[in-house]
This record gives C-alpha cells, sequence and structure tokens, in this order.
C-alpha cells in the first residue's frame, strides 16, 4: 500500500515522468484506485470539459460543418488512457468534474466524507482519471460528458459539496468559472468607482464577473458580446449599464466600441474563449488600469509583447481559478441576482 | 505616398493579414521604406534576439551538441522575410535592436531626430524589419545580431536614445530588458518589507531585478541560480542576502532551497528563459503573495491550472515590457551598483 512518506500533497507521487513535475504539467500520472493516506476518491458522474478545449476538439473534428462524434470521443479516450487525466495538449487546459466520494484516505484535510457529491474545482488536467464507459453516454454535442469511472483527489486539491437547493448541472456551470468573479470582486473592490469592462460578458464567466464587479462596487459596469442576439440577452439580464456588440478579435473595433459606451475600463475582464483577444483588451483598458485575463485562449507572450508594443501601461493577471471562497461567492451571486441565473438555465 | 488619414498610431495599416489584428498578431508586415506621417525608419546596426528566442533558434539547429549556423542564419533570414518581421513562431517573441534615426514622419511624436542613435523598446514581434546584408556579419553564436537593414517605428512605438557613457552593447543589454525592474520596483514598493525572491537571479533581467527589489523597499531578497559558478557570480556581485543553487523547473527542490533561504516570496520574480518553471514558481511564493513572469517561455495555462490546481492564493502577474520611465531606470540601476554592472559586462 502507498505511504504517507513517499506522498507529497501536490500530488507529485503519481506522477510518472522521468523529470520531477508537478501533476498539471505531467505528460502522465498514475491512475491506480489504492489512495496514498492524504488522498479522495470519488466515482465521476459527469465531466464538464474546459470550454477552451471543447472547441479546439470540436474545430479539429468538424468536417464541412458537422462534427464527427466519434472521432471526438474517441479522442477524449485516447487523451485520458495516454495520460491519466484529461488535458487537451493543444490548449493545455482540462476543466472540472463532479461525482460521489467513494473513498477518503485516512489523513485527508479535505474535509470530505464517504456517500458526498462534490464537484472538483481543481482542473482535470492534473486530475488522475479513468473512464470506465466508453464515454457511451455521450453525444459529443456539448462539453458536459455524462462519465462511468473514477478520479482521485491530491492532499492540496480543492472540491466543493454541491448544494442542495441547485441542480447539479446548475452547480456544475457556475462552479467550472468561480475563480472569475471572485478575483474580479478583489480587484474592483481595491478601487474607487472604477470602471469596468467585460468581454464576453454573456457568458458564464463573463455574466458572473459582472454581477461580481457591481457587487464590488464598480461606478460603471460595460459587457461586451458579439452579436446581437446575445446583446438582447444580456440586456434583459440587467448585469450592466452599458451593453455593447463587438468582435473582441478586432482590436480597433473593440477599442472603438467600448470607448463609445463610456469606456476605456479601469479594469477590464476577458472571458471569451476564443485566440487573439489581447491586443483589443488592451486598447480597451485605461492607462494606469488592469486587465485579468480568465480565457484559456490566452498568449502569455501576445498580452506581454502586445502591451510592450504599444507602450501600455497596464497590469495584466492572470486568472488564478483559485481565490479562497470562490465557490460559495460564486453560488451566492447566482442565487441573488436572477439575470445571472437566467442566463447559466439558458446555457444548460 | 501613405496619407495620414490611412494610419493608425498602433501600425495597424501595415498588417498585410486579411483579418484585422495588430502588428504583434499579424503574420505579415508590409516592410515599404516609405513612412506614414507619424512613423519613423531607423537605420539597422544590430538586433538582440530575446533569450527565449534565440535558445529555442539554437536548440532546434544544434546536432550532436554542434549548433549549424548557416541554417540558425537561414532561418532567421527566412522568417524576417516571410513575416516581414523578427518574431519567432514558435515562442511567438522577437527581440529589439539598436539603429541610427534616418528619417522622422513630420507628424511623428516620439521626439527623436535625424542621426539619434536609439534602442527600440518595442519588441521586434511587431516591428516592421528588412534585412539587407544576409548576415554575413553573424556567427550565429550569440543573441546578438550585427545586420544592415532598415526598420520603422509606429507613432505609438517607444524608442530610447542610448546613453553616452555607456557602450551600445551595454546600453542594448539593459535596455532589453528594463521593464523587469521597474514592474519589480513597483510591486515592491506597495507592500511593508517584503522578501523577494528573484528566480534567475544572476541573469540581466534577474540582477536588475534583485537590485530593483532591495532599493523599493525588499526586506530579505533571495536570488535562485541554476548552478555553483552563478552562485559565486551573483554573491560577489552583492545584490541580495540569500544566494539559492536550484533547479527551477524541479518545483519541490526550488519550493523547498527557497523556504530553507527564507522564503517563501511575498514577491516572486520568474527572469529564466527556459519552460516548465511555473510550478515551482508558485510553490516558492506565499499564500497572498504575487508572483511576476517575465520569462517568454511562460505558459498562460501552465500558470493559470497550476496555482488553481495547487490551490494558491497568488497574484500572478504577466510582465509587461513596458512601465514609464523604465529605460532611464535600469540604466539608472546599472551605473549605481557595481555589481549589476559586472555581471552585464561580464555577459557581453
Amino acid at each position: 500500500m502507498p505511504r504517507a512518506s513517499d506522498g507529497d500533497p501536490t500530488g507529485l507521487h503519481r506522477v510518472l515522468d522521468e523529470v520531477r513535475v508537478l501533476p498539471q504539467a505531467a505528460q502522465c500520472l498514475d491512475t491506480r484506485k489504492e489512495l496514498w493516506p492524504d488522498e479522495v476518491r470519488v466515482r465521476v458522474e459527469m465531466l464538464n470539459l474546459d470550454a477552451a478545449s471543447f472547441r479546439q476538439l470540436e474545430r479539429k473534428h468538424s468536417h464541412g460543418g458537422e462534427i464527427d462524434p466519434d472521432a471526438l470521443r474517441a479522442e477524449v479516450l485516447d487523451i485520458v488512457a495516454t495520460r491519466g487525466k484529461m488535458q487537451n495538449p493543444e490548449t493545455g487546459s482540462g476543466g472540472m468534474l463532479v461525482g460521489t466520494v467513494e473513498e477518503v484516505g485516512p489523513e485527508s484535510s479535505l474535509d470530505l466524507s464517504v456517500g458526498d457529491r462534490v464537484a472538483t474545482l481543481v482542473s482535470l488536467s492534473l486530475t488522475p482519471l479513468v473512464i470506465e464507459d466508453g464515454l457511451a453516454g455521450w453525444d459529443a454535442a456539448s462539453e458536459r460528458v455524462p462519465c462511468e469511472g473514477y478520479a482521485v483527489l491530491f492532499g492540496r486539491s480543492i472540491a466543493a459539496r454541491i448544494p442542495d437547493d441547485l441542480a447539479p448541472e446548475l452547480s456544475l456551470s457556475v462552479m467550472d468559472v468561480c475563480g472569475a468573479p471572485a478575483l474580479t470582486a478583489r480587484v474592483v473592490a481595491d478601487l474607487v468607482d472604477p470602471t469596468v469592462v467585460v468581454i464576453g460578458g454573456g457568458g458564464k464567466s463573463g455574466s458572473l464577473s459582472l454581477a461580481a464587479a457591481r457587487q464590488a462596487g464598480a461606478g460603471r459596469v460595460i459587457g461586451v458580446v458579439p452579436h446581437q442576439a446575445e446583446a438582447d440577452l444580456l440586456t434583459s439580464a440587467e448585469l450592466c449599464d452599458e451593453v455593447v456588440v463587438a468582435d473582441a478579435r478586432d482590436p480597433i473595433a473593440l477599442r472603438d466600441a467600448v470607448a463609445k459606451a463610456g469606456g476605456p475600463g479601469d479594469v477590464t475582464v476577458v472571458c471569451v474563449d476564443v485566440p487573439g483577444c489581447e491586443g483589443g483588451a488592451i486598447l480597451a483598458t485605461a492607462d494606469g488600469g488592469t486587465l485579468i485575463f480568465f480565457s484559456m485562449a490566452t498568449s502569455f507572450s501576445a498580452a506581454a509583447l502586445g502591451a510592450e508594443g504599444l507602450g501600455a501601461d497596464v497590469t495584466m493577471i492572470v486568472g488564478n481559478g483559485y481565490v479562497p471562497g470562490h465557490a460559495a461567492y460564486a453560488v451566492e451571486l447566482l442565487r441573488t441576482h436572477q439575470g445571472v441565473r437566467s442566463l447559466f438555465e439558458g446555457r444548460l
């Protein structure tokens, strides 16, 4: 049996690579069912693939506008079988899962009990995972993947019990993006009446971030969406002062549209999951402002060199998915903002 | 002749891609010699390739430990000819250049005159560039590339005059990394006696960041280097309280070594140009601390998901190469810190 002394709360003991790296950076994880003393095993019900990852897979396996579901399923199965975790090799991202605790190691500090229904708040890109049903129940048409199997949580992993009063799919959906509103609120609360621009304001992390920005004291809240249908939805959700339609990949169009709506942002939050939005986000942010990137499609060098190339004095933050209390805060925003709830329910 | 009304201070008018993106994100730039009214043309003397880019090219064109200089030169020439700029397709990064102003457009606001010797402070990854001498003077053994040709600066580009009292190669070397000390100083100055860890403290951006951290009020300054020879150099430069030898790619070794030296860091600055340092940097940073990534080898998703996966409440900042006054500040640090100057001169 694995011994405590071999283990590390980061999960290092499950890394099979020759070079000693953390599980997130590893090529391959040990998925043995037996637990180290501080681990927890979860019986999986559903995976929720990260949006950037799912879009990439969808693009790759579409031919003439038609998705090939068998090929998409086969690739996910192959990744998980090969790597022992669901980490998209292109985007580096994973997603999260919902399941039921089936065993708790004697030294676990995660405060979970057998039978608890939980969502993992650490990425699938570092979570040992075994799929046992060949994904037979997944139609490959959405990032929600019904799935039989098991996953392992480490000593330092984060998981949240699913609230009783919310449908599980709704909880999963909220917890998947719960780092965004918590970090947005933290940045906004440090400023006086800032103007906040949320690019991708109609999406999951975007709508929560809009609600968080207003609650944390934003003076003006601007939501940017890609087309009129989404603008109508966001307008009726009553989460922002201005709704703007612009293509976030067109930097000049984005800059000009945000300026017209009362921008630039003292705080700009990027919540869209397509590549190439760095330049526009920089131009939509005021001199001395802060830019938070939550999109997994963000390119580090495009952000760093883009700001330098524009002589833009903006503080750019990598959207850390973990902020203490983030899951409870996001669930609370959903409970107290009918507009957020409607947008989420409309996407299930 | 190009008209003012067609131009944009971001250089958008020189982007040849079908999709409207900024010059940094573009596949290909228009390198015509004729200037738009707010542009400046520089006669190039020397390129300084970004360290991450040069290492990648070096690795790619090495066989059995031997670099093939012809192949390396050919690839740089091919990139510049194809893209109209020097942007490494793998790392996305560029570098900078030194040259002499040869024409100033009538509407330029860069405050430059014909004959000024300047270093560009915007990346080569967005600077229209034409190489005219086939890089005949470059031995391909270092990132400093003697070069005949011309480059174009946009209305919003940044360039600095080269100080008279410093050798041009020394100025170039300092200005290449001048964003790092300025941003480090800004973050450190907001805290009370913070412990500052600089990973890659013996390098160019690293040694300047160490000096900046101390000058901005750090309580304890720890420099991390990869091996003993560099530790000896850094120790004799007298820039930090502790010098630590650790492999930054080994997260657990880095965490433990930094802890032993008085860490973790309230501020951690990553200045190494190898991939895979995100996890260790996160573990070397205190809860609630700030992590600044200056390495162009940083992976956005590895940073975001790594912190989430470790449940690490750290604020992660993308090292923006532009901070107002950065060039003058870095040159001043070099002038006033003999230790910094010695390290730089040792690397020329």
